[in-house]
């Protein structure tokens, strides 16, 4: 299995700051608890709070595929529909 | 002092990706050492090998400043010039 790293960039809606931060809050302790997630963590720009970026590692890019495809995911995403101006995800290697 | 994340995003014009990654690791142990430096973690893009993203950790704001004040920065940086598309730093509060 080879490590994958996520970079993952969500900019909320002006208006949902608070609400779309809460829905993310929600899926850190679900997460760090699912098959082959190494760490999972949350930031919010210190000068567009809009802004949230999780961090991640995954032992590998199947851990990745099972953790979007499961129902935390569906519900973060039918909560925020419509609150969510941006929503990235870069999947990278490790350097050092 | 409050612990601040750094997420750098770096893209390096395509036919100088090589150079730009070698400058990006000489980088790594000088800053690892550095006062205030926890973690400096640096990615590379699985679909865009010209994007590298730096994961950082810093005991504050005034490490972080120190750091780039530095001449290895400064080296970097002239070492780079005009063979990098874009280069972003955002400063994050860690949620959790």
């Amino acid at each position: 299995m080879t490590k994958l790293t996520v970079v993952a960039n969500i900019i909320a809606n002006k208006d949902s700051i608070d609400f779309v931060k809460a829905e993310l809050i929600k899926l850190i302790e679900v997460t760090r608890a699912e098959a082959g997630c190494i760490s999972y963590d949350l930031h919010q720009d210190n000068e567009n709070p809009a802004h949230f970026v999780f961090y991640e590692n995954w032992q590998s890019r199947e851990h990745l595929q099972a953790h979007l495809a499961n129902s935390h995911i569906a519900n973060y995403v039918a909560a925020t529909e419509g609150q969510v101006e941006l929503f990235t995800i870069n999947e990278m290697t490790h350097i050092a």
